[in-house]
């Protein structure tokens, strides 16, 4: 078997390009088995700060693709990063779920409940509310700074789509009046960097494969990665024709990334 | 004791022109008074869906000010009336709190908790979260039309500003991918066009008197009314100078509309 592409980073979008739901791509495994074979280095990206690192290594693990912590990059952990080299330890209002927190606190920075702080921190919340838009309101009132963990519109799930970290951020520059400083998640080079630093390898030894023209892809290029998108997941073949955006290899699936 | 102006119709702001918070301005009931004995016809006109018009209609009473609940205007009663001109009876899922919902059933609309509705009403609402966000998301996904009350960024209380509907619109925006049709408080001629026919005036026989320049004047000049800033709320002197907004008469507070 030999593998397509002669980079020795490889960055895999997870759902639609490695699994779908909890059903793993076909031969998925055995793609990442060879490249790890072969002496590649491989990475898993996630936009979604509602899981820890483990969480997703687990369920790779399960799925047939063995994956430590270290092997995932999500919003979370790239928002931590990010802010622990603009402002270590800043005390923070967190707009999220409790693996964000837990990613914050990891990273030394202390976790407020209340307006003194010196950042919000927005990200995919499904226990939003009032209250916490009222916090970040006093918050910024009293000089405090925006980030995001990631600009999705809605997530897909099994029941269908459910409002994602931009509405969010969206109630949050309503009412503030300010706009966020930034989003660290995809189509950001910032988690792009994050992860290549991860991996060890520089932007053009590497290769990201995902199912978004929107964001991996066009992230994937702004950067000089090769790119590789997967018509498993969102994109459909007939939406190549209609964007500008041109992958460097379009795959049916990951499967395709070997040759027999 | 005379009256500054000749109209019939007046329309007064309430916080920051009638009131502030708990306290009525000085003088405010002598105006209203000399108003109604000399025959003019009087409305109060507020954005806050957050009271009954009867809300407000006992607290004037309370400050001196005897008023019914037909006397008052607010963007609650505004949206029911327009909505029911649009599509009377529509079943609606509200974003909103109980006065606001309280209107609306008055009005004929069948007010829904789920997804199954043909509008979604979005309002100031201090009870808003993320279940409210995804009923209004998954009602727009199957074919729900956006309307709101006001668009107000915050609103003043006595503890500092607090988000208001802005916030609200903004959420539910971002993650529809939709843009709210009407938003029918100040500044909208909507709220207005109410107002006036609740008066029984035209726009050229009407004043409209209030503290705010983007809201208050800006929607009275736009439809014809004589406008009248009073200095007793949020806008400065200075203020004026910044903006190319100009009042037919400024005044220091509304006991100045009373000549001696």
């Amino acid at each position: 078997m030999t593998i397509r592409l002669p980079q020795r980073g490889w960055l895999f979008d997870l759902d639609g390009t490695v699994y779908r739901g909890e059903a793993l791509m076909p031969g998925a495994d055995r793609v990442i088995a060879a490249l790890r074979s072969d002496g590649r280095r491989v990475g898993f990206l996630s936009n979604k700060p509602l899981y820890t690192r483990e969480d997703y290594a687990a369920k790779l693990t399960r799925l047939g693709i063995p994956t430590s912590a270290g092997d995932v990059v999500n919003s979370s952990l790239v928002l931590a990063r990010h802010l622990a080299k603009l402002d270590p330890a800043a005390p923070v209002f967190v707009i999220g779920e409790a693996p964000l927190i837990g990613e914050l606190r990891q990273h030394g920075f202390e976790v407020r409940s209340d307006h003194r702080v010196r950042w919000v921190v927005i990200a995919f919340d499904r226990t939003f509310d009032y209250a916490k838009l009222n916090t970040a309101l006093q918050a910024v009132r009293q000089g405090a700074r925006l980030i995001a963990t990631n600009p999705d519109r809605t997530c897909p799930t099994e029941y269908g789509e459910i409002p994602d970290c931009a509405g969010m951020i969206a109630a949050v520059e309503a009412v503030t009046g300010h706009t966020v400083e930034a989003i660290v998640g995809k189509p950001s080079p910032i988690i792009l960097e994050v992860a290549l630093a991860s991996l060890g390898v520089s932007a053009a030894d590497a290769v990201i494969v995902g199912d978004r023209l929107e964001t991996d892809i066009t992230m994937g290029k702004r950067l000089g990665l090769a790119t590789v998108l997967v018509l498993s997941g969102v994109t459909r073949a007939d939406d190549l024709r209609i964007h500008a955006i041109a992958p460097d290899l379009v795959l049916g699936a990951v499967a395709e990334l070997l040759v027999d």
